[in-house]
């Protein structure tokens, strides 16, 4: 199987640019699409949160439930705020199309920076979470964590090469599978403690290792704001979804919030109410699940539907990621090549990079979901920050109706979400939070750097107008030969049609095959000079090249023409029983001025 | 430090092709450099006869002294015969030019096959013995065998890419330390065992686990063999002796049978007298000097002395390996670059290769000279074989003085040489030397392929007397533009002042800025016609050669010129940040017939 048949088989045949309008999204798919990152949060967010209060010792668990609450808050300020930026940048964009249109170049930078950090992490933190998820259940394959997550993550993206639409109904399944097993989960497990029946409640306690201190509590609020990363997903992909886009993208949103919300608080409650701590080998929601199903079919069908939804929310970074760096290259920060659509009518560049970044980081962390996620959430905070101080703008100078209302709910969005930025950096800086800001720091510089370049570029290559180049004043045309044959007299016969003065040019490498030569050039040449070159250090190429180069340095306005007669084998592995000179004088030429490049091929047989 | 510079370091700087005349060698060099090869096996060729002998009991080992005899006679009889054929030869080649001249090309190419693959050996085994002598006296380093190993191979290499004389020198003195010391205790070995004083005999006794049949003794010849090998080494290299050839390479040849016959009996006789038996870590060299010398100063020596006559017995095979390589090369038997000087005026292709092909033996056998010595000898007794038997022919046909003694001697050679190799392929054959029969088959066959090859290319291009090959019959240009800026400006140019039919072609990858870059064009474009060109699934490239593919396949006779606007950047990181279009059109259009490409650059300044 060639490499081609393997990437039809796997990503399909190429799609026509004139299909792109199918591939638009409905409500049902776009929830399944792109509210997976949000509400898959679920599944470690309350975990997190208990994993820093449990140090204070098992009393200071009861602080869980105030927490939660706060960050249901935040849930709700956020809903409300994205929907005003969905209605109002249809085109979509986020944080980036926000603060650049509001705020100006670098806050937006940084905040799509920011953004593509945190889609990358979600990636990684996702997969992992999800792999745990499933060695809760099944304990022997703790040790293949690692191969597991790294099989889930090229699935996804193989999947995405395939295009949107169709990865969005092979995803959706699964999506509401886990959406609504989780639910079953909150719901039977509400019945059974609100009627104080069921579950056995954990008796050992844990002894404090560290005071209860508001540093501490800020660090489980930090901790917890991991359960509303992925809420910005729907305001970047408002394209994707079918007329009226707007008001189809605040449904979905609306619909992912309240999920959301009910899930988080729901699980957080149960585990207050049951006294579940975390532990080193099974996650809480798996505990939270044997304690309300037992260990039967239900607790197997929750894992795998929460390992699903986690794996899936991975998929989500995939639409969005690509989509973002695309236009990000479109306004020149990025490499254009992330601009291009795929055969598949996808970003693949995108999707191919964010995969294998992801699939580094399972591997550096080996897989640990924990390791990962003190730098997750930094980048998405900072990009809430600054899609709504943008909005704050664009209301002061655009006002328009019930501007007031609008203006203060953005406000709130982004006063909450700084505070936010401001606990999350001081609580998790020395944690791996540093790196993020970094690393922040270092891709804006190069995105600017990029900028600069195509910038440069395009000043450099512009016309001026009406003012054409000058054409060269003298065209200097050789043919370096190294024998007399059917391929040097075609590129010699070729070099004669040309106007300019044409020279042979051979070098002297050894002395009886050159006086051979010349007696055939005598027959063959007509009467074309052929100049001999000495050839001290037996390097035909650097013969070349210094006659070449002193051609160039004698006359500053001469161009040179080098007519190359290259033999190509009928084989690609003859290639090896040929000097590959050809090859090398062309790598050699291309990078001096003033030389143009003209292969005349012979191609062989046999 | 860039590549070249570290290149320039190790092997120095580069020579010019007249200074070739002074690399030739004096004698003293000579022999240091061509009988390590031969001098060196008596470190291992009584150990080897023992380790078969030893089968049959304590009692057999006793054989080792008349089989040690019958190859002091094959080495009489070698001496006598090569001295004949550096005479007749002084242009050198040993069995491949003599086989040649006289037997045909069938048998050349045995031979010359048979040599090679013995060299490689040569070189695997000399280190492998020279590290097993090292390790006899420093058993701590023995796990690290490979690594020493292949760091001196490394070393080697690199010596003899610095050019033959140079490493001559540098191998001279440790090549006379080991003789010397060797015989030195071959010296006080024998005053010892004379007056019946001095080492203490071994006395355990090995219980048989074979009978000592008649193929054990074989055997034991067999192995004794390895003795010979690279003995053959002087005649191949007689070109690069000092005037008198031949006289200095004979004289040198007799000094070398002298050395080697006196060490390898003398070993013999001693490890005979003092009961010496073979042991898995220690060599029989080894217990050798301990019972001469005691462990002291000069059992350091000697073994140090050893370790580097071995070692440097590899550097014999860089010298022959890569000059038969380039003979086969000139007569088009393998790729031409094997025949090519290198800049510090040796076979640098020839060297490499060797160098590489030995590294990975010693990794494959793990360093282990009793593995691979199965293989080794089989080679070299069938290139003595064949060189001898060429001599007959010779002295048959040419006859000239005393031919008829001539005849005789080289008679003999080639019979006890052909006894020989019967021997060694009876008892070696399932022990490896199988291997050795199929690759020479394999060899044979690739090289003939090679030669064919070669043939075929020179009668593709060969000019038919009188008859020019005829010109295109119509040349189109096209020029594919992506915009309108100075580069692709400056290419049309170049293909307007071509005579043929000029087109500028453009891919329509988005709608928009095709009907941006047609109202330019209008300015821009001097009147000649923009084809736009449909791309239904947007790859550049392929709508581009469709378009080729389609021009070339309506007309026959048609030429088509592709001339490439190429913006080079200023830096080559620069490179990620531009699509490699230019670089791709490139290598797809080079293997289609009837198209040559002009590569127009234009060059970024920043």
């Amino acid at each position: 199987m060639t490499p081609m048949v393997l990437k039809r088989w796997l990503v399909g045949d190429p799609l026509k640019s004139a299909q792109a309008g199918h591939q638009r999204l409905s409500k049902t798919i776009a929830l399944a699409i792109f509210s997976s990152n949000a509400i898959s949060s679920v599944a470690y967010a309350t975990e997190e949160i208990l994993l820093v209060l449990v140090l204070a010792g098992t009393a200071a668990v009861a602080w869980s439930i105030p927490i939660s609450l706060s960050i249901l808050l935040l849930i709700v300020i956020l809903t409300i705020s994205y929907r005003q930026i969905i209605y109002e940048y249809p085109e979509g964009g986020g944080a980036y199309v926000v603060a650049r249109a509001n705020l100006g170049e670098q806050p937006a930078l940084i905040g799509a920076v920011a953004l593509m950090i945190d889609y990358v992490l979600t990636v990684a933190v996702s997969v992992a979470a999800g792999v745990s998820a499933l060695t809760s259940a099944v304990p022997s394959l703790f040790e293949h964590r690692v191969a597991i997550g790294l099989t889930a993550t090229v699935f996804i993206i193989v999947m995405n090469l395939r295009g949107v639409r169709e990865s969005g109904k092979f995803f959706a399944f699964p999506t509401y599978f886990g959406i609504g097993i989780l639910g079953v989960m909150v719901g039977i497990g509400g019945i059974q403690a609100f009627f104080g029946q069921g579950a056995s409640v954990s008796t050992d306690h844990q002894t404090a290792v560290e005071d209860l201190t508001l540093f501490l509590i800020l660090r489980a609020i930090s901790a917890g704001c991991t359960a509303v990363t992925g809420m910005e997903v729907i305001s970047n992909g408002v394209k994707t979804f079918r007329q009226p886009e707007s008001q189809n993208a605040a449904a979905t949103m609306l619909y992912m919030s309240l999920i959301l919300g009910a899930l988080f608080i729901g699980i957080s409650v149960l585990a207050s109410h049951f006294g579940v701590q975390p532990k080193l080998d099974e996650t809480v929601v798996s505990q939270l699940a044997r304690l309300t199903f037992g260990t039967g079919a239900l607790y197997y069908a929750l894992q795998f539907g929460t390992m699903l939804l986690l794996v899936l929310a991975a998929n989500s970074a995939f639409a969005a990621f690509p989509q973002l760096a695309s236009i990000l290259a479109r306004d020149r920060y990025m490499p254009r090549q992330m601009a291009t659509f795929g055969d598949r009518l996808v970003f693949s560049n995108g999707i191919f990079i964010l995969g294998v970044i992801a699939c580094l980081l399972l591997i550096i962390f080996h897989g640990d979901p924990h390791a990962l996620i003190p730098l997750y959430a930094v980048g998405v905070f900072i990009s809430f920050t600054l899609s709504q101080a943008g909005m704050v703008r664009r209301w002061l100078s655009k006002k328009g109706p019930h501007w007031q209302t609008k203006l203060i709910v953005n406000g709130l969005g982004s006063v909450s979400t700084g505070i936010a930025i401001i606990i999350i950096a001081t609580t998790k800086f020395t944690q791996g939070a540093w790196i993020v800001f970094v690393l922040i720091a270092l891709l804006v510089w190069m995105f600017r750097s990029i900028r600069a370049h195509y910038k440069a570029v395009s000043e450099q290559v512009a016309l001026t107008r009406d003012h054409r180049p000058p054409l060269p004043r003298r065209n200097i045309v050789l043919v370096p030969i190294n024998g007399v044959n059917q391929a040097v007299i075609r590129a010699v016969d070729y070099a004669r049609s040309r106007p300019g003065e044409v020279r042979a040019v051979m070098v002297d490498v050894d002395t009886q095959a050159t006086a051979r030569i010349q007696i055939q050039w005598a027959q063959w040449g007509c009467g074309i000079q052929l100049t001999i070159l000495p050839c001290p250090y037996r390097s035909v190429l650097s013969s070349l090249l210094d006659y070449v180069e002193d051609l160039l340095n004698k006359e500053p306005d001469t161009w040179v023409t080098v007519v190359i007669p290259e033999i190509l084998p009928a084989h690609w592995w003859h290639g090896v029983l040929h000097n590959q000179r050809a090859l090398l004088l062309k790598a050699s030429l291309l990078f001096k001025e003033r030389v143009v490049l003209i292969d005349v091929p012979f191609h062989l047989k046999r």
